[in-house]
Formats: structure tokens, C-alpha cells, sequence
């Protein structure tokens, strides 16, 4: 008995979470279920078989899945246009590899059980695979891109869109080339990324690295402190400077003399050309090399900036210092301001709300105006750290893909209803009945496979006899845009109906066309069809 | 000394076996660096740091990953044209799911380690993961792709093709229809999806596990010996049967007498129709309910396979049982015979003898005639094993893309040079020196801004000033169709150079175009280049 109602139990809470549109509130009574059942569960295992991803692991499917793929298409173009390549390393690599890589995060890496051989883990994220692959194949210079999945044993927040197996969407140029050329063009595929995902009201801020540390140097921090007082910035954009500068003082023993100091610094943004006069006009930074460097660089970029007209969605922030510590030059981070909010943030609010009590129910609404949507920055040494030494210099950008994709179909909840999830433009039906009446089952097959053959996607239904009733719902079902009908009397001579599907127009009967040539006419007909602007996925992405 | 000295063997080994064409033969003296280096590995592990991915992996990139991707492209699009949807689960599952699912073979299930929580496995094949997700979504029915990664701890053969992660490519239907039209419809998609990968040589042997299964009752196999039998049958393709009947005899226990009369069923193929003639005559299986219900279905089969016209590629081959249990009904194995030998055989057998040394070096010519190329059937009871009985029968097909892949390639290798593994389309370019030339460096990034705005794919070198040869060099390697110059005396007067690539014509200098408007002019030129049909991945894949 507990086992069948786990079960069910634990089917409506998955069903909640992957059926995209029309959620239902979970009730409280529901999680208790669960819980019960969790309880159950180390003391009966064997008997108990929740049928369910793994913890922070998510089944994709459905509408989602079309709204994802055109979402990685449009990414993938960008990063053609600009001559990417994309790569596919494995799963997980080598775990040597990996370990001294992500400083205190390693201890959230999945390791693969030693069954003898090698000691492997799975891949953290895309960017030190990536090093070890240009790396191993001795490759001097590439643009490459990689939309894959990386694990992390984090605590998973599904509502935060927390999950320990999902989705990052990188582009990286690597090769020695002249200052800031890459660097540019990597904040440009950001550009025109985010607005190829219809994303508007962005901001990237950048800053440098060599002039944090120069600012940091200057102002009387030790060499030796210098990355834990760049991570004491970082979080700026969520603290208050004076928890801070209390972080920097308190914990982690800066005078306060240095710690205001760089509260000046710090506080500075605008243009690239307002902070670097400003950068100019600091007689502290005069004597500091690292600075000096970190300038001349940012006046580089502020050139080139404009000449792919992107300075205005350029913000020179001194405040942004990014977590990694393998960062070597210009540091970036584009955030949407969430100014848009969704058109039906009130429902969203209210599902949310009413969500509470079931605890895995993703809510698109959540994340919407949190965080950073793309980040990167230049890394001209983790190459080195694979291949003794011979470095390739590197800079890229990685887009948040799972929070882009939250944002769009947030946006798109008006739409939604149209969205299909399959590509199906023709559905054949057979109307007939009364005595005789086989149901034109390998007739209907026999259309279908002229369709096919012409390229066209078509469906029927797998009955041999079947009422026009369900054909037509199967039909709404599957999104075609055209229905082929074999009439019991029509087709023995010849001819087939062709009706427009999906206007709400159930009065006329469509045209009569002669059966050897429906397959152009429906052509015809589905190419009108397209010219009225209805694909609804490209429109949500593109947010038109 | 030593640490160098391996790194740089592992790295040429590694380079010949991902870069595609034009490979070396590998010294014998670099395996004996390599296995020296695993030596020294054991004794002096920290101080080693083999480059390279780990055992029965590799990395996919360059002009192999655009194969790849126009293969996959191809099969999405025959799924879609059958109302496939896609979708994507875990690449790990909860590690009961997968116990007790693949007999013997569960020993090669990779686990990942237990770190605290649930215990879980890497997925095996994409069936099981598909069954759960029907089963966890409480889904009625579904047509569903997925091409994805699976994992399987084998000792592995990259000459053979053997890897311990490979893709698979599976389209199911799944639900409860009328007897045998998924099946068919399935059949139809697997022959979309070879001749749409160029594929015209091919039989699809088909056969039905409950003929079989009341074959061999029938001939006085024990209910409890089926299996054990079906899988001595299974292995009539690569054995005689001399060999298959003595392991019915001696190793299964079966009498002389039972194997002879299995051995009369066993050899008889040809067309469904005939098969059928043979079987409704057979008076053994008179009886035989199973055999019966197995008969009728094929008759069904043979129906709707003239309705899709597909009866010329389907051989009804009682000799074929597949290896693995589940299956119920219909079971299928495309094979082609390799009667098309690549055209650069001789060389490639050449380059496969010099290869012997360096053990991980692949070989595409290898896998070419090697066994199936798709293969599946119906299982009706996967799905109830994880829902407790409340099945959704299913039927699929699995396309094996990786020997597919191998097969493409070899068959491409006359135009393997004409590939571009970038996706450019034009090059920019600036002509100048002598005193006051600056190199047009944000000239050019202004023009591929222009590009890229209209949907161009563009590059230029990311240097501020580079000669013409590099530039001509950069071009090409990007396989760019177009190159727009700016002359240091045209580009000021409003003028730039529009060039015609590749075409080993360097006579011409292009045409002047107004530098308002070469967008247009550009895009013109593209739009002939490409009636050309100059898109060689499409003619290889096609096989045009």
C-alpha cells in the first residue's frame, strides 16, 4: 500500500515540475507524503522504488525542450558568425586534472567510483576541459564554443535554479594575438547574444584584473592578500560596503586606513572613458606597473568598443572583481536589470506563493532579474598549468543558458498556449463510416509516406478505424497546420481534402484536390502558412 | 627529463588520433614511450601528468564535429518528419534503475562514487533512462528522439570501434495502438534515416520474438531454456552453425534431435511474404499460440510496409533473436554490406598496417562492413517494470551513429580537404604600408560588425597590422568564400574590395563596391557561391 502511494505521490510532484504551463499549487499534504516516504525509505529500501531523477537532476521535455533548442541555436549562430568551432570533450576527465582547479568548490566535484583503472570525475564546468584540450592536441589558436552539462554536489535549490547537473554555453578564443583584439570581440558575442535572445535593457560590467591588483597594491595590501581582498569586492553587489569593509578589516586583517582607500576606488563606475580619466587623474596608481598595464589595456578596449558600437552597453566598474581565481586580465559580467518584468508577474507571484509547500516546483518567475546572465574574462595562464608551462592566452564568455532560458519563457507565458512541442505541419485523416468502411488505414499510410518523401512532417493516428472526433484532436495535439482528408467516397476517385487547421474556422470543408498531386498544393498551402510570421518559438526568443 | 619527453609522445598520439586527415603512422618507438610512460606512472605518480582524456574517451573536434553535427541534423529531421519530440534526461540515475535491467553486461555499468546520498550509475544505453522517464511523467504516449552520450566500462577497441563513451541515437514510439503500425512506422523511419545518410545498400532483417519463442517450444526447448537458446541463435551471424548447435547441445543441454529441428527453422529467410508462405505451413507451429500470434502480426507487417513502399529493403530472417532480454515482438537489425567499398580502400588499409604500433590511433576504415548499423524491436513490459505493472508498450529504433559517422567519412574521403571545420563566410581584410598606415584595424572590426549585424558570418586576423599573405592564409584556413579588402588608398575614398575565394583564380582583384553599401553586394555574391552547391558537408553526408 505505502509503496503505490509513494508512488503516485511522488508521479504529481515530477508532473508539476516538468509539465511547463497550467501548473497546479502542490498541497501541503503532498510534501508530507514525500517526506513520509523519504522516512520510509531508509528503513524498507528495498521495497520502496521512488520513480525520480536524482537529487538536483531534472527530466527535460516537452515545450521546454523546443524552447531550449531554439535557444542554443541562436547562441550556436552567434559564435559561428564570429568563426567558432565547437568541440565535445568527455564527460569526465582525468580527476588530476580537475583537483587545484576550483579552490574550495572542489570539494563539490563528482567523483566516478573506483572500479580499477583511472580515477576520474566529472567535468565541473567547461572551461579547464577545454584547457586541457587545447592542451593535449597542442592547438595554437582556436575559437571554439561548447554548450554541454557540468555537474556540481551542491545543495540544490531548484526554486533558485540551483542544480547539480545543468547547462553552461561557452565561447572562448585562444591564441596569442594582438592586446585586447579577442577581448573585444568576446564582449561583442556577448552583445549580440544577449540580444539575439531578445535581451535589451543589459549592462556589461567590465573591470581588469592588473588594476585591481594595482589598486589593491597601492593602497597597502601585501601581495600575499591581495586575492582574498579581491574576493571581499566581489561580493559588493550584494553587501553594503560596510560589510565590506568589515570583511576586510575584521576578518581578514586590513587597517582601515587601506580599507577606505579602496572604498574610494571601488565605488567608481561609468563609461570606459569617464572611470579610465578618472584612473589617470589617481597619483596612487602613478608608480604601479600592474595598473599602468591594466589602463593602457582598458584604452584599447575602449577603442575597439567602439568601433563594433557596444560602449554603450559598457559599464567601467571598479567594484566588479569576479570569484575565479584564474582570471589574468579584463573581467566582465552582464546583468539585466530585470526593468521588464514578465507581462503576467502577478500570476507567476500568486503560483508561486501557492507553491510553497511543494518543494522541487521550478518557478521561471524566481529567477527573473537575479544575477548575471553571461560573465568571462581573460585567463592567459591555465593552459600553462596543463602543458608545463607553454601557455596559450585565453578569454572568454559563458552564458548563464538555464537563467536565460528561465527569463525567455517567463517572457513568453502569453504565447505559451501556442507553443507546439512537436513539428508536425500535416495530419491525415480518414472520414467515413457505415458499412464497408475499412478506416483507409494504408491509404492514410501511403499519403503519409508521399509526405515524407517530400520532406514534409505529417502524422496520423496508429488506429485502423477511427472517428473524425479524435483525428481532430490528435491533430490540435500534434500542431499541424494542415489537414489531409481521405473521404470514403472522395478518395476512391481520386481526390483528397486539404484544410487549413488551427483558425478556428471549422465551417469550411478545405479544397478538393486531386490526390496524385496533394503533396504540392499542401507545400503551397503550408508556405502561405509560414509567411504569416507563426513560429512561435523564433518569436519568443527573438521576443518580438 | 622524463616528464617532458612523455608529454610530448602523449601528445602526438593524442593528435593523430583527433586530427582527421592526412594522419601519420605512429612509430613503434611512441607506443614504447607511452606504455613506459604507464610504467614509470605507477612508480612516480605525481610527478607524471599524462595529457590526455581518460581510457575509452575522446575528444571530437574540427572538420569530424561538422560531419557529426550535419549526421545528427539529418537523423532529427527524419524524427521530426514522424512527429518525434525530444528529450533530455540525467546523464546519471539513481543506480537501482539501472540493476537488474542488462544481465551479465551490468558489470560495466559505471558508477559514480558514493559521497553521501543516493547511490547512482551513469546511464547505460538511452532505453532504460526512456522507459523511467515514461514511467516518472505518467506519460500515455510519445514519440521521442534522443541522441546522447552513454557509458559503458568495456575493455575498450578504438579500432574497433569500442569506446567507453559513445552516442546513441534512439526514436521510440510509446503507447498503446493498433497491433504493428508504430512497428511498421518505425521500420519506415529507420529507412528514412539511412538513405538519408546516403545509405541505398542496406537490408533490414526483421524476425518476431514469439515466433521464435514458439519455434523453440515447439522443437521441445523447456519454457525455462528460451532465452539461453534465443541467445546461441543470436549468434548465427558470426558463427556456423555447426558451432551454434554444439553450443545448444553441449553447453545448454539440449538434445541432438531439438537443435536439428531448430536448425530447420533457423536457416529460412526471405522476403516477409515467403517467410510467412513457410511458416502458416510449418505443422509444428500449428499449436503453437505464440507462434500464431507472432504470424498474424507479420502478416499486419507485411501490409504496412507496402503501404510505405519499404518491403524491398525487409528480409524476414528467422535466424535473428537479439541479444537483449526485453524485447517482445517485432525485433530488427539494419545491415549493409559494405558492397560499396570506400574509394580510397587501398590507402586506408595502408595507413590502418602502419597504425598497428600506436595502439589508440583510429581507424574509420575498420568499422566499415563491420555488423548493424541500426537495429531495434518492440518491448512492451520495460516501462511496467518501474511503474508496478501499469505498462506502456513501446517499440523503437537505435541508430548506430558512431559506425555511421565511420562509414561517412570513409566513403567522404575524396573531399575531406574541401571541408571547412568554421563556418565563415567572409574574410576582411586591409591592403597597405609604407609611412602612415595604420593596418585599418577598427576599419575592420567595423565592417565585421556591419556582417555580423546582417547575419554574416565574418573573421578578420586579430592583429593591428598584417600583411597580405597572412591574411590570404587566415582566409583560407577559414574556408571563407569572400574577401572584403580595404585598400589604403580605395577604403578613405569610400570604396572596398569584394573577392571571390577559393576559387584558384588570384588574377582578379575583385570588384570596387561603395563602402555605404557592400553588405548587399556581399551577400549577393554568397547567395551565387552557395547555387554553386558547394555545401560539402551536405554532399558528404548525402552522398551525392
Amino acid at each position: 500500500m505505502i509503496r503505490l502511494f509513494l508512488r503516485s505521490t511522488v508521479n504529481s510532484v515530477r508532473k508539476m515540475s516538468t509539465s511547463a504551463a497550467g501548473t497546479e499549487p502542490a498541497p501541503a499534504k503532498v510534501a508530507k507524503a514525500v517526506n513520509a516516504g523519504a522516512k520510509q525509505k531508509k528503513s524498507k529500501k528495498n521495497d520502496l522504488y521512488l520513480l525520480k531523477t536524482p537529487k538536483g537532476t531534472k527530466d527535460w521535455a516537452d515545450k521546454d525542450m523546443v524552447l531550449r533548442e531554439e535557444i542554443f541555436g541562436t547562441l550556436s549562430k552567434v559564435f559561428k558568425r564570429h568563426g567558432g568551432v565547437t568541440i565535445d570533450t568527455p564527460v569526465f576527465e582525468l580527476r588530476e586534472f580537475l583537483t587545484g582547479k576550483y579552490g574550495e568548490d572542489s570539494k563539490l566535484i563528482y567523483n566516478l567510483e573506483d572500479q580499477g583503472g583511472e580515477l576520474t570525475s566529472l567535468r565541473y564546468d567547461l572551461t579547464v576541459p577545454f584547457a586541457r584540450f587545447v592542451a593535449t592536441n597542442s592547438i595554437a589558436n582556436i575559437k571554439r564554443y561548447h554548450i554541454a552539462k557540468v555537474y556540481r554536489r551542491d545543495q540544490p535549490a531548484m526554486t533558485k535554479g540551483r542544480m547539480r547537473e545543468f547547462y553552461q554555453c561557452d565561447f572562448d578564443v585562444a591564441g596569442a594575438y594582438d592586446t585586447m583584439i579577442p577581448d573585444a570581440e568576446v564582449l561583442a558575442v556577448t552583445c549580440e547574444g544577449l540580444l539575439g535572445l531578445g535581451i535589451r535593457d543589459f549592462k556589461i560590467k567590465v573591470n581588469h584584473r592588473k588594476i585591481l591588483d594595482g589598486i589593491f597594491q597601492a593602497c597597502g595590501v601585501k601581495e600575499e592578500d591581495v586575492r582574498k581582498i579581491s574576493s571581499a569586492v566581489d561580493k559588493l553587489d550584494k553587501l553594503p560596503w560596510e560589510a565590506v569593509k568589515k570583511e576586510m578589516t575584521v576578518e581578514k586583517g586590513q587597517l582601515e586606513e587601506v580599507a577606505d582607500k579602496i572604498g574610494e576606488f571601488v565605488k567608481v563606475s561609468g563609461s570606459i572613458v569617464q572611470t579610465l580619466d578618472y584612473l589617470r587623474s589617481a597619483t596612487l596608481l602613478k608608480d604601479s606597473e600592474a595598473a599602468q598595464q591594466g589602463i593602457k589595456d582598458m584604452e584599447s578596449l575602449a577603442e575597439y568598443a567602439e568601433a563594433f558600437s557596444i560602449e554603450g552597453h559598457l559599464s567601467f566598474d571598479l567594484s566588479l572583481a569576479r570569484g575565479l581565481d584564474y582570471y589574468t586580465g579584463m573581467i566582465f559580467e552582464a546583468v539585466t536589470a530585470g526593468s521588464a518584468p514578465p507581462t503576467n508577474a502577478e500570476e507567476l507571484k500568486k503560483k508561486a506563493q501557492g507553491k510553497e509547500a511543494g518543494k522541487e516546483v521550478e518557478d521561471a518567475s524566481e529567477y527573473v532579474g537575479i544575477g548575471s546572465v553571461a560573465a568571462g574574462g581573460r585567463y592567459d595562464n591555465l593552459v600553462g598549468m596543463f602543458s608545463n608551462g607553454k601557455t596559450v592566452p585565453c578569454v572568454g564568455t559563458s552564458f548563464g543558458v538555464e537563467r536565460l532560458f528561465s527569463i525567455v519563457k517567463a517572457r513568453s507565458a502569453k504565447d505559451w498556449d501556442k507553443l507546439s512541442p512537436t513539428h508536425t505541419d500535416v495530419f491525415i485523416m480518414a472520414f467515413g463510416g457505415g458499412e464497408g468502411w475499412t478506416g483507409f488505414l494504408k491509404e492514410r499510410m501511403a499519403v503519409a509516406k508521399k509526405l515524407w518523401t517530400a520532406g514534409v512532417n505529417a502524422e496520423y493516428v496508429y488506429k485502423a478505424k477511427v472517428n473524425p472526433r479524435k483525428q481532430f484532436d490528435a491533430a490540435e495535439k500534434s500542431g499541424a497546420k494542415v489537414a489531409v482528408i481521405l473521404g470514403k467516397e472522395e478518395f476512391p476517385a481520386g481526390k483528397v481534402r486539404v484544410k487549413i487547421l488551427g483558425r478556428g474556422d471549422d465551417s469550411t470543408e478545405g479544397d478538393l484536390v486531386d490526390a496524385d498531386n496533394f503533396v504540392d498544393y499542401v507545400k503551397e498551402q503550408l508556405s502561405s502558412y509560414h509567411e504569416d510570421g507563426v513560429d512561435v518559438v523564433a518569436r519568443m526568443v527573438k521576443n518580438l
